[in-house]
């Protein structure tokens, strides 16, 4: 398979997220060529800041090769990788990592701060652009939905006397 | 209770993190003057990269409080923050970050970078150095008997003729 497959089955994951209300954001872990591990986003449904989709697929990935380093495996990821995010795949070693679309507000892969840059003890490569537009659109569509969604609800008035 | 019995117990969990062969680290959350939730370093033993003293309290606290903002709580933690547990700090919102030991190779509150200092949508207070001398010896000790440990194993030696 090449990138592009790679990142599609990350924007698939993306695109369920999206069906359970959740900002898209997809990820895949790939070793020798085999998707080893999957994450989405899950911080709404789950309540909880550190479900990422991301730190979802380097946790199964650790689960599945029975340690933690992954320093064979490649990470797929629909969105720039937040500071959380990207710490976890400087922890986990992981030597390559590709993502779709630049994220302005928390993006720490060359947005706010490239930390794949910086002298910590793991310096991962770094891909960005795969499959950009439809990363994007995603994300736009999503937060356009939801845009409308809001606009639908009753307002609250005040009470009329 | 103050800052440094906060700290104290952050301490107690690190010492268990010791004692399971773990980098000792601890982390408490603290809401209205209680502790809700802990967390110690389990990457050895759980064979996970994402198994950071923060992550956990962190996670522990969302399932808590029900929610992913953690924006009326603390946390303490012994050794400053790497960029993963200080990106999950950025993402739950926490205001206030008390740590103990500086973490010259991987510390992103002030060694390597301070990313509380970067235009995230989030910047929390942070307070370093508490508690500083208990909360690096036992980080030093940890790795004396480990030095101590590799050097007690024996030594493969060629076959001899």
């Amino acid at each position: 398979m090449n990138m592009n497959e790679y990142m599609e089955q990350a924007l698939q994951l993306a695109r369920m997220a999206a069906q359970e209300g959740e900002v898209p954001v997809g990820a895949v872990v790939v070793k020798d060529g085999v998707v080893i591990a999957r994450g989405r986003n899950r911080r709404e449904r789950q309540k909880n800041a550190v479900c990422h989709a991301e730190i979802e697929a380097i946790y199964n990935a650790c689960k599945w090769l029975g340690g933690w380093r992954l320093w064979q495996c490649e990470l797929y990821v629909t969105l720039e990788p937040c500071p959380m995010c990207a710490g976890a795949i400087i922890n986990a070693r992981i030597p390559r990592v590709f993502y779709g679309a630049r994220d302005e507000k928390a993006g720490s892969c060359g947005s706010v701060v490239n930390l794949f840059d910086l002298p910590y003890n793991h310096r991962p490569a770094l891909v960005g652009g795969i499959m950009e537009e439809e990363c994007s659109r995603i994300l736009t569509e999503f937060f356009r939905e939801l845009r409308i969604k809001k606009a639908a609800l009753p307002k609250w008035q005040p009470p009329q006397k």
